[in-house]
């Protein structure tokens, strides 16, 4: 466990490197993090959960770091404004990386004593939320680089593997399928409580929509067309005057995207990224098709090649029939932000090796597509 | 039916009686409208969905009307946009009360016609339609007296029965049951596709909470405890001070409610009105207990004494698996609005006879607690 | 003096007599108040000041009205904050007549006692505070209606006299003049603190800008170029997209006006009206001109005619040199507001005769143009 | 001058070097600029308005820095919105000082040539452009450092001298004075027109109010009696829950001032500083005197002691009788701001050397503060 804790350590750390000094402060928008704040936060988890609670002899780095690293855990006193993260230059990210190693030297000591299952649990979900975050970290940099008028580029695209294959769909019978993590590995809270749902008969679709299908749907004026849309999605996209995803942009009359190496042309094959699920749902409306429940999703999954990008489903976020929240600051993980989002499967080229599984509940306000997001059908 | 029409535009125009002609324009929020809006917007319904399409004889009324009075149909040309309905003061009252008589007399001598099934149905859905402004009307009239400095009385309380029974919890078994509507009575679009779902045993309460056992909430700091509540919740009871339901005002250290009647001393046992869900989940969480889904209160129902006040569900409103949006301007009228919103279910005091089902859906934002809104338990 | 107290009250209400009472109770925008609102606040003052101070005999009519209809002044206790004045439906416009009668009735009782110089000058504020409010509830009926959809008639255009004379330009000379009100007539504290100033030789227009004049602004693309604009005024000018004056509307690619009697083609020889600081600063500078100070437009108004539109200067609203605040409520009348706004001389079309002199400084923040606003030029 | 040109550029270096990295990026206010962009927006400024417009052969250092460094000039292009200039972490602060040793060398090359008047003027221009921008930067600097929750320090204080005089008035007679610049040497636009005012007689303060004396205003209620302020300056206070002045903090009931160095005590001695006019208004305002004109405060100087802080001043900032706006960009440079700010005079110690003098008419809007402002009253 420990050799699984000090890669998880490092590697957030890697995800880093291409950044300048100057990239990791900047709060571009209300929900991203800059940079620095995620190197802090993750390690402040560690010092506040596990050093803090349960070794006598350890000594906190600096008394206003959890006060500055907190993110969301009431239980723990005053948290930053997550407005203001992108305002903080002190301590400084050469300060953040000592913060980092301090707290990593003291985990890996604390490590080496017998520990009981208790700990053990805190050293998973801290490693799962280390895993969390720097998936979080990709989209904040791309986020931050891709803002930039210069567009500048990073090293690794994070790119999507293509959708090569044809285009057929799977079919599901009607029927009582379980729902839920089963076994003894790792799963977040929120995917406990494995019940029974009854689906009807389904068809899914094996791949996922690509820029070639989505640009289709541009070019019928899918973003003029109210038929196709939620009233609030209708309302998003005249305001900010929509007309394409995220880091979509018009040049010279021909759409380029960002990938985090600059700008690139439209690759026809990639699965289509960084929609909210009101574009989602838009183009399913619009394909005469929807988008699959999140029970439908994980019924399905072991007949489909998934990992490339999340994948919105019609489902909202909402507590398994058993779900119990755990007690004190950890229980606050996930059960608080069970309303007004809704739940994303599978995984994308951001996320971490090893944490992704077909119970995975991701979610995200409607509104949100900064993360790597698009959709699958189902007919 | 012409009886059934008439009575309807008969009922929404007593609403109004105790009105004075200074509350018909006023828009005291964003999420109401004023009373005048409601009766023009009711009679433009029938004008353009029945009268202008159906009756080749028929001159409409004035020209403008249609983007003074078009809620959110988009297929029907521009609406005026919904802050600014409360800066309306022409046309009066009194030629919008004239225009009600033009059109309810119009529709009366149409309907002398021998109609086919398509014009039946329209004029269904312009009854029911007319049925749910008559609920909001309550809801709009309620707040904007509400909130005037003076709290004048109405004449009418709108107050739920009592809920004096003893508390008792109905046990339903695990199984596969069916949720939707059936046979051939009228219902919304958002009721149809029937379908099965599997639910757990489940035991939901016979009563509603009430006024005595939510002021115990209020009591235990419920409204100061973060435990209890959704993050964003959390943020809205901060954000707000809030310290208990709407229209609830503590004088002299005694809690006072508002119930169109002026300021009363809240009564014990009358059911919990005027929650939001972040208030009703708060509480459920306070209790050790939790709100039924909308299958579980669908499939209880038939053991329940339910239509007091409506109630808070935890399933977001979604569109049910065979949901076909129906073509033109009402097929807008209920799938747009299936995103960021929860299902209530039941009826209140302010629902119109006859206007309510065991398959009914309604459903509102999570912050909004102006409907007749309160809970009931599952545990 | 009693006569001239009944007139004024009168002839407020007779401002009002075209109105529906549901244009009473309505507030478009939060610079505008309701009409109802103006009646109410006007019989307030003289209920606040001039009533419960010096008549121990009279009775206060309704002990919610002070906190309702007081308007800024923090010395009496809190007042209803401004932007909510729209939503008062009550007391109703019959209650608020009811009120004014009460009140101008114990007034002209109270009048009959033999008072001393204290009380006249309070009674004295009272008919200038009326008669502004006068000026006030034209500017607001106005916007009221003409931001209606229907563009309503009002009965009394308030249009200004036609500007028909030959443009010619009257020189004074440089020299030491004074400044301020002198005499024992009634004025306002801002005007007094007579004092002397120095001007240059300068030339002032005998004539306000025309309709048709700045009519030559607009297709020279007056408000497409920058360099003719403050910077806050050009942010005013893009951020709101204007093109015109306030109340004109091009139509059928000709320029309309609502001048309270509906929609009229622009006269060229009136007056340029509707405007804020922004464009008269504008039209000054693409003319090649400049605005007049408010001491130069003082010194020479002797030589003009004025009194048609109120012209805007390029004087800020501040103290005269020897500015002095009256102690009490009353004092806090003018001078809290000398900042951020700048100073307008003449008089309009909607001044109350005999509340209009040389040296009446008028001020209203450089974004304002409900108000009846023209300029002169100086060169 | 090539001499004058090398050590401005310098300076404007050395101010930054205490930064850290992290520092130089982040703009935490709408108001401030990120130190990165000062750097870089001087060095622009010569490029644009010298190298490219009068040396052939120059080369643009990059084609995108006009976009990016641009500030207000409408006439060269569009500019980035001001609130986005703390996203900009491209280009580096590397390639910013790249930029600026490039364009040095360039101008110092240029500036061996034989220059004609016009172009000596440009030189003349940007010189006091970049010490404009030099004392922005200690203000950006040290609202960058004093918002952060660690109170880190800088390395020099800018603290103005001690005011340990006597405090005396100076009698002015009253009379005509000439205000306004006069000589040869450099001034920006603003300060010429020189012409005649009258002024009364007035005493003005020897001295500039003292930390010591406004604390007694603090603990007078001064900031909870609405008396003393303007009626935006007491809804400015109450919406902002204002205390005190900016960076003062009470901290277990002592107050302590954030100076540059972290946190301090209170100096008794020291002038009081980041007052915004409504407080320096107040505070004359219950010390029963008030403030100068800025024209006052010109004919007293030469018997004043100044320099230690920006006096706030009672007069608007407007364009001095004879104004004439350059042509072109640098003609944009002081016009367009004539409204809605107030000046103030004198200088402070964060104003460079040589970059003040008794006719400098500074400006802000009332509200600011976290310039180096203070006052000194007249009676």
């Amino acid at each position: 466990m420990t050799a699984r804790f000090l890669k998880v350590r490092k590697k957030t750390e890697k995800i880093c490197t291409p950044l300048l000094v100057e990239d990791y402060s900047v709060q571009p928008s209300d929900f991203a993090s800059p940079p620095k704040w995620h190197l802090a936060h993750t390690t402040w988890f560690w010092e506040e959960f596990l050093l803090t609670k349960y070794n006598p002899d350890y000594t906190v780095y600096h008394p206003d770091f959890s006060y500055l690293f907190n993110s969301y855990y009431n239980t723990v006193g005053k948290r930053i404004q997550r407005p203001s993260r992108g305002f903080m230059t002190r301590p400084s990210v050469e300060a953040v990386y000592a913060y980092r190693t301090y707290v990593t030297a003291a985990v890996e000591l604390f490590m080496k004593n017998d520990l009981n299952q208790e700990i053990l649990d805190i050293i998973e979900i801290g490693i799962n939320h280390e895993e969390q975050h720097q998936e979080l970290l990709v989209y904040d940099i791309k986020y931050l680089l891709g803002t930039q008028a210069t567009f500048p580029g990073y090293g690794n695209h994070f790119l999507p593997a293509s959708e090569k294959q044809e285009v057929g769909f799977v079919k599901i019978a009607a029927g009582i399928y379980e729902i839920g993590h089963t076994g003894s590995s790792f799963c977040f809270d929120n995917e406990l409580g494995r019940h029974k749902v009854y689906v009807d008969d389904f068809e899914i679709s094996n791949t996922l929509v690509t820029n070639a299908e989505y640009l289709q749907f541009i070019q019928d004026d899918g973003y003029r067309n109210f038929n196709y849309w939620h009233d609030e999605g209708w309302a998003w996209v005249n305001e900010n005057e929509i007309e394409a995803p995220l880091y979509w942009h018009k040049i010279d009359n021909e759409w380029q995207v960002y990938d985090l190496n600059g700008l690139q042309k439209i690759a026809a094959d990639l699965p289509v990224m960084h929609l909210n699920y009101y574009e989602a749902f838009a183009y399913a409306q619009w394909k005469g098709m929807r988008l699959p429940t999140e029970f439908e999703w994980e019924i399905a999954s072991s007949q489909l090649s998934w990992g490339k990008v999340w994948e919105w489903t019609n489902s909202a976020y909402l507590a398994y029939p058993n779900f119990n929240k755990a007690s004190g600051a950890l229980g606050e993980y996930n059960g608080k932000f069970m309303v007004n989002q809704m739940v994303l499967r599978g995984a994308s080229a951001a996320t971490p090796e090893n944490h992704s599984r077909n119970t995975y509940r991701n979610f995200f306000h409607p509104v949100m597509r900064w993360q790597f997001s698009g959709l699958r059908l189902v007919k």
